[in-house]
């Protein structure tokens, strides 16, 4: 084969695959929109759609540069910044890795969702895209990065992407405490359903169908092993969402969508540090595994009154750290108690660095912009409260108009701390 | 061409393809749930979400070996299960099969919703990706299956993957009854109206996208006859549309989304035998045809009582009869009166086989573990009484605290059979 | 590289391309339909799904000899109808260029949403996808059209499908007049908010998907350099967001999520003519100044009372135009005055040619069959008068039963000029 043709088709199937990992940013949307109160849905997506554009700049800018730039240090890369006439190729892995970025910030806005400032979030979230995860990313897949060199292995992410961003999560989390009534004064937690659990199942397809460019473009080449990769992807999910149906049947509890669908990427997470070195028999295995790690990641996090509102960090961080440790267990090559160490320091690393810089960055974001809304907004809801409209204003009258949504209860009173346009109230709804 | 670059290229296709088809899940979710009333709209959603996964073990493990592996008979393969060492570009048409087994699974759950149990509709899920799809599969598929070495024609399906499904659904709803009301006493079908008929167009559009990577994947080979062949598929459901909406203006009816909807699903699946052997004016002949078969297989339906939720049947079984028939008149070579024979045999095998054999299967079920969900729990609906949540919490007041919905209705009171845990109320919602 | 492996190579990537860009008429349905009332949800849908399937019919048998067949004049094609016998890529280069036609018909529903007739409406979508379409384009893109010849640059359709979209809306509008209500009597505009915001969002990231094939695909070839015009595509999308997010910081303006999703459409859009020659830089300059255009533009029609239910006319049409006169200043061999002036001559020729042509056709219309519907229609809700349905009938009680939605009010007295079926009471709500 001519290089001519090996980088037309690498071309093709990197541009492809950047392409579907785009895409999981609808489905982020919808998965945290469905799982969050009808008053913040819009706020969430929101932040969804504004990270991806925040950060998408900041990563050509800077971000790129400082992952795969030349590293000497193998702490950070140097080179490559702002790349405005560079090689046709390298166009096409900017692409791609800018989707990567664009995934591991948009994590977070799911868990610290209906009490962060939509300001403060995307602050948070520029900088996430173009120094946290840019620096972290250097060491596990610059060519000269630190953990890299110490022979880390993390094809596509569960550390580099899912991990990182679950402890920028985790961080913002601490800095912003749970949610109003999220916890009973016992600290019993109590829960808050979703407004819409289809469109949790629909981001749930959305973020499987772009896992497949995910994680078999990890290759950044054409490849025949791409089809073993997918088909190790899928297997994985599905093997995940088997284990927690058999779960809830062992444990006498009803199957919920939200646990099938956070079950799906949990298998999903876990299969994507190894999916190009495993056969299929253990992909199924490392998705089984992930059943039960995300539950006790969902117990641990509620016993620390953590309040992550869609699971995420269960789901991305416990989740990516078991997929990551799985590679020392279920490589081809045997299972291999260094490479196990190896991937438990990768692990550490994201950990150890992420999350203090990130809870410092908060912090300061908070302090210099004020990081929660006000409790009344909380309350009001933010899509109210910070943009001024509501995700459904024909079926929320309360909130348009003042009262309370689809009650009919007597409308309260505007309240004094939030200044915001008055809403037009639809015209000739019948 | 070198043989490196031909597997490349093939490699790349079908991956791709097999991406597509997987999404074709999520349009049927959205297309079922969208037709099913709110109180069952996270039950038909979670049935397409698990059984897709349940179904991709199953077919791993047994399936993909039962359809593709040896078949000294002609009747099923007998090598290939469990595959964990094979070629690569064998993973990749694994990985393309896998997503079509869980196409022919799906169309079943749409049929039977809003009163088949949860776990019933898995296992029975589980046999027909399992054993049935596959075996039928050989038949047709397989290089040395019976069918195919008669000479029976079907590109990429319509009596393989559509007919298949729609059998197992008749089975299912012979086996089940009709939905509580769906008839007055007299026989007259009473419609009962989808809840979110935007989403039946989302996954509309959805499935024709995926129906691309269907059709023009089936080649399993990159091909300069690909574009034809996607043309082929996006003329026929074009066509049918068009043949709906004048047939609706012959017949004084107002167009409705589903019928449209329907109308461009049964134009696809019309199509998907031949679109590799047809020209383009034949595709949209083909398609304007399936328009009025859609029309009489509903009519057909109804006049047995035969109460398909979605029209499934009329849309995989009826139209895939006639897709399957019309390789026979429209292939490039000629009106083939011979080919429709065994065109015909073949689609008489599939309903002579899978029906019988899938209606006992059902029957077994439902001794075992009963097959019905309770009176009670089908007024209630589904979400509550089999999962415990409901799609819309906030919109569907009445039916977390015991009232009816959306009416402000004086709460009933909490019926005695069903044993579920209490939803939490939702806190704060204003 | 051998020509086959070239030609196969261009058909993956096209059939790929075109199969993105089809799955844009589900972002344009979203987006759409979330922009208006719920009244009018189903309608809106419907015209984007029929619009495309009987325009596939007409650029098939017409449209496509009209743009791409021999043009010895060099203002209209006179090959190429209804193709049945073609060379394989010519089957793939109609596939992807029927998915164009679509595009460029389906910006007009959204303008004219919540009062144009359904029938009305598809027989001018038909004549825009089979002529007025076609015959611009071949002025641009007929290897032989006069502007091409004049060394017109519209890459990917920033002009040609943009700006004739838009023009036909425009031209649609001044047929048509505002939606009632829509101006107070001394012109204020008083806004209609949308009924479903998260579809909005949905709609644009699946729109934003389907652009990647839309420009990196307008290649019609394998390229290495699909992977700049896909990262330049997503940049100018971002920095119109980000510029849009600053400017209503400016104003002191909350960010509504309409303001962003139809921000990066313009974004989008602009840089569409121009992707493949500018630089990343370039491309993020293009997107940003292309926010304030789509502010520019909205002001401008509501001085002049043109009601553009969604912002199609801002989007599609000024920022078509700003983004076709951008190649002359960001190309990059430098500013090139001369070429302004080209791209400028072929913006003008679109509006000039395309809008006259389009309004005639509309008042034609209107004098055979009615434009507008009734005004009790027109308040009722197309979806009920025009179609016998509504989109979420469990939410909207009053519409089926005579009352106001969700306000409980006393019914209303069936208006006696609507002739529709009554629709079936939903049986067993709960």
């Amino acid at each position: 084969m001519t290089p001519e043709v090996q980088v037309l088709l690498n071309t093709l199937w990197v541009v492809t695959a950047a392409i579907l990992v785009f895409f999981m940013q609808a489905g982020f949307a919808l998965v945290e929109s469905g799982m969050v109160r009808a008053k913040n849905a819009i706020n969430v997506i929101m932040k969804n759609y504004c990270d991806m554009c925040v950060g998408a700049l900041g990563f050509w800018a800077v971000g790129y540069g400082l992952m795969f730039g030349l590293s000497p240090t193998g702490w950070f890369g140097t080179t490559k910044f702002a790349p405005n006439s560079a090689e046709p190729f390298e166009y096409t892995l900017l692409f791609f890795q800018m989707m990567f970025a664009a995934t591991a910030a948009t994590i977070v806005s799911g868990a610290l969702a209906e009490r962060i400032r939509f300001n403060a979030y995307l602050v948070g979230s520029f900088m996430i895209t173009t120094l946290i995860y840019p620096i972290y990313g250097s060491w596990a897949w610059n060519d000269n990065g630190w953990l890299k060199q110490l022979g880390f292995i993390d094809f596509a992410g569960s550390t580099v992407v899912h991990t990182v961003g679950a402890c920028c999560a985790l961080a913002g989390l601490a800095a912003l405490g749970p949610r109003t009534g999220r916890y009973a004064k016992d600290g019993t937690p109590r829960p808050i359903p979703g407004h819409n659990l289809p469109f949790v199942a629909l981001g749930g397809f959305i973020l499987w169908l772009g896992w497949f460019g995910f994680n078999a473009g990890s290759t950044t080449a054409a490849d025949v092993g791409i089809g073993r990769i997918a088909l190790n992807t899928h297997l994985a999910g599905c093997a995940s969402v088997v284990g927690t149906i058999f779960l809830c049947g062992l444990l006498g509890r009803p199957v919920l969508l939200t646990s099938v669908v956070n079950a799906s990427l949990a298998g999903l997470v876990a299969i994507t540090a190894g999916c190009a070195f495993v056969t299929p028999g253990s992909a199924i295995l490392i998705g089984l595994i992930a059943a039960p790690v995300m539950l006790l990641g969902e117990a641990f996090l509620d016993a620390f009154k953590l309040d992550d509102a869609v699971g995420a960090i269960p789901v991305h961080g416990f989740c990516g750290v078991w997929g990551t440790f799985a590679v020392g267990i279920f490589k081809e090559s045997g299972v291999d108690v260094r490479q196990m160490c190896i991937q438990l320091l990768g692990s550490a690393a994201a950990f150890g660095f992420v999350f203090p810089v990130a809870y410092v960055m908060y912090r300061m974001i908070g302090s210099w912009m004020k990081l929660r809304v006000a409790s009344v907004d909380e309350q009001r809801g933010l899509d109210y409260a910070e943009h001024g409209e509501v995700g459904y204003p024909e079926f929320q009258d309360g909130l348009l108009h003042g009262g309370t949504a689809s009650t009919g209860a007597a409308p309260a009173t505007r309240p004094a701390t939030t200044n915001r346009p008055v809403i037009a109230s639809p015209i000739g709804r019948n």
